[in-house]
């Protein structure tokens, strides 16, 4: 068993809460949670939770519940949840790790309010500007960390070179690789390639000696099929080509679907190889690329896609665990103080 | 048969010229092109092609070629191609289009090179700064026109309605469809999201009256997923995002085979399958999508991706030919005289 520790739970967040996220805890528990020594502060209402926590046995073990009737929607404005929020089951769960009760908080709640709640309570560590927010995506041999998803739509080159940093750091606590590599997502590989702010980064990071394998530029088609653990970009185009991916991979299963089930004999013959089919549905899952984490708060906050299922909300619970047995923040500290002290002696200014 | 004209080929560009590009003239007029009036101009070292040519009666039968023994190579920069590319098969293909030789031009060369030789040529249309580069790209129902795929890296709100009004053009003449729905790439959905670009041009493109079929924001999955017919980004995003879309259909493509060649009897239930997976393999297949066209020159030159085969090339060919037919640059020139006369009327300045 490894190390005990409490994670804080928003039961409340997402389009179909509570009801997954204990069908996810309970998921989680009966797959590779059983190793893991996790206990779950659950934050949402008492009388819902113990219904569903009565027919999660495993999970009610584990469980405390701390009771409020308040609750972000999904479509609150940031600045809205921020005046309002307070006590309610998504700004409980963000306060638990701010009082070190819980060491991580996850969330299928809305995005921008939990990136508010979140930033208010438990501040950027020193020198963030925003924290980014980083995705894992399913790559030709494993998978990578691509950040920022949209949290920062327009960004400069210093808070690119922070990206690199946290996100190689993140992908080291996540994947217990040594030395990740970290690729700037533009639109060639060449020098010249680029706006301004890009070229500045890629200067930035060429040149320093923080021991990070950076690998210089990298394209789009590198995220599924590159060569790259890491992929840096602001938030407006991360989100755009995570959304173009996701929709793409979604296009491919339909005429999948279309083609296999055009005439008797295909759908016979897909029929007999359900079990190559079952495999191929499994490495297509979105679910396992569920949870994306906030980089650069004083804390860790996992937040869950709020249309995800049980599964997926399981998937986001092993990245908080993953982190919290991890030195992950501590680690996150050390190297952007090494970025922003080498800023300091080099006068990076952007 | 069709209006009769003349197609300006480059036989010398592309990884694999001159035998793609001849093999892929003679592939399209044995398929679509028997339908079509056009006789081609071929550009190109004559030993070679004619070699070639021998081998290809159909192409050679409507076919005549100007001799160059210059060729623009791959790797060749847009600056040097212009001090020293005049009198190469490049050159030559634009050249004919320029005197009126020639209706359209066809390369599979060196994308920079092609650009500032088009320009320089052709000149861009009245107050058109710089050409954009649209590709089409496989949709749920059919195929979508996103631009600007990589010629403006940063673009201003007046270049991303222009994008508007040519990508609506070029959609028209190409899928002859009345009014094909405009949206604007972005992170979001809602009227707040994006950057101050974005939003100009959003406010530009929603107050128009030149009567374009504009349906606002629209986001990454609904390149491949969506209900829009043209996507405008700017050079930056848009490169990225197809990219992207490449890398991730690459992606599910080896899942698939490796999914289902995991066992003796998956091999063998697939086998039995053939048809299935050469109908789905026809619908994935990406030299669908070859040939992009340059948006805002004084006339239509098409670029082929330098690594496609024949068949792609025929692609790109018949995208030419469709242009060809059309009152493509009429439209093109009224559309884009109507939204700069707005544009004056109602003070447009960013």
């Amino acid at each position: 068993m490894s190390q005990s520790f409490i994670m804080s739970i928003d039961a409340m967040g997402g389009d179909n809460a509570p009801d997954i996220v204990i069908d996810g805890l309970e998921y989680y528990l009966k797959t590779e949670g059983a190793e893991h020594d996790v206990q779950f502060l659950i934050h949402g209402n008492q009388e819902l939770l113990a219904e569903l926590l009565a027919k999660a046995p495993m999970t009610s073990a584990r469980s405390t519940v701390q009771h409020t009737e308040l609750e972000i929607d999904m479509d609150m404005k940031p600045s809205h949840a921020l005046r309002r929020g307070k006590g309610s089951s998504m700004w409980n769960t963000v306060e638990a790790v701010k009082a070190k009760t819980a060491s991580v908080a996850v969330s299928a709640g809305n995005t921008g309010a939990l990136m508010a709640i979140s930033k208010l309570q438990l501040r950027t560590k020193t020198g963030v500007q925003r924290p980014a927010l980083a995705a894992v995506w399913p790559q030709k041999d494993g998978m990578c960390v691509v950040l920022d998803m949209g949290a920062n739509v327009e960004c400069d080159a210093a808070q690119l070179t922070e990206f690199a940093v946290m996100g190689e750091a993140y992908y080291r606590a996540l994947f217990h690789k040594d030395r990740p590599s970290v690729g700037l997502l533009n639109v060639g590989t060449e020098e010249l390639k680029g706006n301004a702010v890009i070229k500045a980064a890629h200067e930035r990071l060429s040149n320093s000696e923080l021991g990070i394998n950076y690998i210089g530029y990298v394209e789009g088609n590198d995220i599924s099929f590159g060569d790259v653990d890491v992929v840096v970009t602001d938030g407006f185009t991360g989100n755009i080509a995570l959304k173009t991916a996701e929709g793409t991979a979604k296009l491919v299963r339909k005429f999948l679907r279309e083609s296999l089930q055009a005439s008797p004999w295909s759908k016979f013959t897909t029929f007999l190889n359900v079990a190559g089919f079952r495999k191929l549905q499994q490495r297509l899952d979105p679910r396992r690329a569920n949870g994306a984490v906030f980089l650069g708060l004083k804390g860790v906050v996992i937040k869950s896609h709020g249309g995800t299922d049980a599964i997926g909300f399981a998937n986001a619970v092993g990245i908080g665990v993953e982190l919290a047995e991890s030195d992950f923040l501590s680690e996150l500290e050390r190297t952007l103080n090494a970025l922003h002290d080498e800023d300091d002696n080099i006068g990076f200014i952007v």
